[in-house]
């Protein structure tokens, strides 16, 4: 043994003798290196690029000459002429070894490659989906030693790739026995393993080899925007995103009102399960029509939802969420059918996964939120809030994690607002307020200029300028409130109050004009008294939950903010701050995470470990119950008005000291416009 | 703890030490004494009930005292008043050892009864059905611990029952809250746990505790006829039996014509697939029906057919069971959802557990006849033949069994025969005809008594007489051939060449009146010439098949024969030797099993280690396959004649020495009626 040629592998540093004539992958498999193949070693699927270095290695202690790898075969040859081979790359399963070795694996050739995931904090996705592809050479049926063709195909995956106990569903066998034929007894199969240790699952098969991927979908299905995320299974890129409007806004626009709506109305869980599961399927099959895919190549999704989203997707009346103890039917993750969901539109067999709900009002999407931001996993003390319709707060660091959910209503997202919208192309996503003009700028989804910059009405001719999204809306009221447009209590001034005659009456209160665009039949585009009302019990809501959590803990500040939000761009940490939608902090500590809980879906889709891992971390989450603790409300309450901002950020270099302004409508509006204050 | 009292049970003598107080059901399962209990010791289910023994027992070394027993409580009482209580039974959750003690478990109160088979070489089946019902106590939620109902439900099965790892499907975990707060965090589950290990699959659940006791369906699904039977999981009580025509006889009465029908038609194996699954789903709603019992408490069912049965109710195309090399698509025993095979009429959630095949020709039928018959436990060489539209024939003994099967056509099952008729009441299932007089006698099912004894015309007022049977044909044409009304060719004389006006001529040939019901509207039931060359036909398909087993296993004789058969009554060894359906053999070393198919799905219906059993034999089994051997043409040419009934069988007493009649009726008829033969 000690005379075999040695192989060293990079960059793993992996090493091992090997007799002559050894395929590279058969080496690299028995030493456990990362080297991908899905034909198992046919020279069909090309996965097992690799490229053999040559020359003198110090550092490995290894000479290597030309012939110690063996000449580029037909296989090869052909799999070049055809497809093309990158100069230096051999395939694994056809170069054997010759004599000492050095082997470079490139990063496209590891199944489990790392994915760099955008956002700043991002720490990369390790790829290990539970869907892979296995090409097997089954063997053919003698009379004499009779056996099914699922039972030779069982023992094949098991001989071939180690896989023992395959089971199949009914529908797939029924398939087998052409695709056998067809492929002259080599067949494609997508094989599900759970991180349970579960018995491997037959999703689909192929005759021969099948070339077109697998691919999966993160579903974050919030109560009042689903949002999906089509991921390639092999690479991890998102290959499209893509949301539309949850149905069941048609029976309450907030949590609350859809579990009344069950409670009212026999039968009333039902109507709203079907609604969502329509719409998931039509939101499916939409994503792979945009992606120009195969539906069936779509063999697995992963799910993440508040408890009252998760119970009606389940078909389960909500109704016990409704009312103290706020029991959940069921706490665990979920491994199941997409059938079981009626999702018709993707793979008949593919599977769901649906991550665990941490408590009755703090669902999967939070665990999802956790599993993307890993406040368990910190030295910092963080805050992670995720806006939504119903907000999800964590607040911990690797000792303890708390969390909370609160009832923020859907104007967060673009809806309770007049010309609020769903984070689409043509909505405005930032928003900028001269402070002295008071004139606005901004951009829209789909143009990456702002509106006062040249070209921009070229960039939206297409999509137009059509309302504004969660984000907007946020930066709208704190730019209008820095610009001196609105009081602290939240009040809008008129044009003579403000200088501007953008501030233009409605009914007895004041808007603030954005965009015209009536002249080409567009919409006018305003931020009304209503808006800032609605955006101050959001953010009131938002804040109270925070505090609530600070206050358990017994701190008074905390280290690192991440703010997150299922739609449109990013929200802006300075203009969160300005509303008073978090606590102070440093500005430079806080960073917007984009869709956090969807982005925790793609992890638990594109890596089996990290279910594992957050049905850990949930366990270990304590959770603190808004709904029955005083203190919420006395810091909800407190919370209403627009904070002042001015000193604590010095990094908001752009804001002037603010005026400190003040407005008397004359007309009732509520606690603000009640109390007389006289105008500058 | 020496000082602690004895407690002894009877039967097992199973004996230990406990603590004054323990109750009685405590120590059975600490001594893992066999002693029922759903509800878990609360006082509620009555199943574990137990007779205290008192006085001296020299054998068991102790003296109990009257008071050795805790005094009958308040429990015990109220459900004497209720239900009552046998003389000298008390509750084993509720009394309790004040002393030494003496303690008899009823069989009633075992877990494990034995139930005994009605056949002759019946084994007792020990009753250890896949599901069973627990009743448990649920923690009630915690708003400050959240926790999913489901997972604290889960948590009370493992704690009081040490079920770990109950699974749920989502329809059932819909109904989980309600339920539990209906039962006042009590619920009775029925869950199933496969011979497998696989996770425990909850069923399903009502409120409190359920007495509505849980039932199986064994079914028997045969190419012309579907049984099954209904039978209780915890007696093992056959409640009803109940039987319908296979639909799919529209598409083809043999099995090859129903594979052909497959080929030549798009989408016609799906067509067979919905016609049969119909026929299961009405014969289980009316047996359901006919038993008065909930369809919901039908939470089990075994299913056993020939391997295109087999196919065709899986939903998989049989065409690869059409052509060599015959390759089943799969061959293993199949777990399923009931709903997967759209078995709708029973609970929503039943389990189907599917015998395994032996090979493409060899089915689960012929498991279950093996695992009812058990050759492969024999010291003697067994015949064992399972009569149907296809014949199972198993050969061999506790060392080597071997297994074909041979296309006998759906004559034995009344099909194909001019009066013939399913095993239903009002069919001819017995038949006399004397030697002498050549008349017949017959009994009819729903009838104890003979036609021509007094209160015959009474009993069968209400059923009529219908046709004739599988066994009745069987008995006829054997008495027509000891009675000389047929030839050894199977020509049936005029009544010139017979002596009597019932050989009546009909077309070119000659028909003998069995029954002629035409005065009270009812049918005129004959045995044709036709009728002769179908039994003929599928007598020497049968004998072929179990000659060349015996060729292959190199004797000429077997030392025990059964006679299988799905429908009516047990065939009549006599009458099938005389017919030459079966090898000659002491007419005493022959019986009869009744439908041994159905009786091997009961016996996987009501004990898991069964399934696990008959997966191990099937793989022991050789298969020899019919359709492509030489010998088997051999065999069947030269078992077309009818033999002479003489001497080899002195049992048959009955039998005088046979005319040598032999007729020539002028008339063509096939290779027998095309010999000129001199009538006597």
């Amino acid at each position: 043994m000690s005379n075999d040629p040695l192989v060293i592998f990079t960059p793993s540093g992996k090493r091992g003798r090997f007799p002559l004539g050894t395929p590279i992958l058969t080496a690299a498999r028995q030493l456990g290196v990362d080297l991908d193949s899905v034909c198992g070693g046919r020279g069909i699927c090309s996965k097992c690029q690799i490229t053999p270095s040559f020359g003198e290695f110090p550092k490995h202690g290894v000479t290597v000459s030309d012939t110690a790898v063996s000449p580029i075969n037909a296989v090869e040859e052909r799999y070049d002429r055809i497809r093309g081979l990158k100069p230096g790359r051999r395939l694994g399963c056809q170069a054997t070894v010759q004599g000492d070795l050095v082997i470079d694996v490139p990063p496209e050739s590891q199944v489990h490659k790392q994915v760099v995931r955008k956002a700043a904090t991002a720490r990369a996705i390790v790829m290990d989906p539970a869907t892979h592809l296995y090409l097997v050479e089954v063997a053919e049926p003698d009379m004499h030693e009779p056996t099914g063709d699922f039972e030779r195909l069982r023992a094949a995956l098991a001989e071939q790739w180690g896989i023992d106990g395959l089971t199949a569903d009914l529908p797939l066998l029924a398939r087998l026995q052409p695709a056998l034929r067809k492929g002259n007894w080599q067949v494609t199969l997508a094989v599900h393993r759970d991180h349970t240790g579960g018995a491997p699952r037959l999703i689909d098969l192929w005759p021969g080899f099948y070339e077109g991927g697998l691919y999966g979908l993160a579903i974050d299905l919030g109560s009042t925007t689903i949002a999906a995320h089509l991921c390639d299974l092999t690479t991890g890129e998102v290959r499209t995103s893509s949301g539309i409007m949850n149905p069941q806004i048609r029976f309450g626009e907030d949590l609350m009102s859809r579990v009344s709506y069950a409670m009212m109305n026999p039968g009333g869980d039902a109507e709203m399960t079907a609604a969502v599961r329509t719409a998931l399927n039509d939101l499916a099959a939409a994503i792979a029509d945009e992606a120009n895919l195969d539906p069936r190549a779509i063999v697995e999704l992963t799910l993440v939802c508040n408890p009252v989203m998760h119970h009606l997707a389940l078909g389960i009346d909500p109704v016990e969420l409704g009312q103290a103890p706020f029991a959940l039917a069921t706490s665990g993750s979920l491994s199941l059918a997409a059938a079981d969901l009626d999702l018709s539109a993707i793979n008949a067999q593919a599977r769901a996964y649906i991550l665990p709900c941490i408590a009755g009002h703090v669902g999967a999407d939070a665990a999802a939120v956790a599993l993307s931001e890993e406040p368990y996993k910190s030295d910092d003390l963080m805050l992670v809030v995720d806006v939504g319709t119903n907000a999800e707060i964590l607040l911990g660091n690797k000792d303890r994690v708390l969390a909370c959910s609160s009832p923020t209503g859907p104007a967060f997202e673009g809806a309770q607002i007049s010309s609020g919208q769903r984070a689409a192309p043509g909505a405005i996503e930032r928003v900028e307020i001269d402070p002295v003009s008071k004139e606005p700028r901004f951009k829209v989804i789909g143009s990456d200029l702002w509106s006062d910059e040249p070209g921009f009405d070229l960039h939206t001719a297409t999509t137009g300028i059509t309302g504004i999204c969660g984000s907007g809306i946020i930066e709208a009221v704190a730019e209008m409130r820095m610009a001196g447009l609105v009081d602290a209590s939240g009040l809008i001034g008129s044009a003579e109050q403000t200088g501007t005659p953008r501030c233009r009456p409605e009914g007895r209160t004041h808007a603030y004009l954005i965009h015209d665009g009536s002249s080409d039949g567009g919409p006018v585009i305003t931020v009304t008294q209503g808006d800032i009302r609605a955006i101050q019990l959001a953010k009131s809501a938002l804040y109270a939950g925070a505090r609530l959590l600070m206050d358990e803990l017994g701190v008074d500040t905390v280290d690192r903010i991440v703010l997150a939000g299922a739609f449109g761009a990013h929200i802006s940490p300075k203009h969160a701050m300005v509303l008073g939608m978090i606590p102070d902090a440093p500005l430079n500590r806080v960073t917007s995470a984009g869709n956090a809980a969807g982005t925790g879906a793609r992890i638990a889709l594109c890596n089996v470990a990290a279910r594992a891992e957050i049905e850990q971390v949930v366990r270990r989450i304590h959770k603190v119950e808004t709904a029955i603790e005083p203190r919420f409300q006395e810091h909800f309450v407190a919370a209403n008005a627009l904070p002042h901002a001015t000193d604590p950020f010095p990094e908001l270099s752009k804001i002037a000291p603010l005026p400190q302004v003040s407005f008397n409508t004359g007309g009732g509006d509520g606690a603000g416009g009640r109390r007389r204050r006289r105008p500058r």
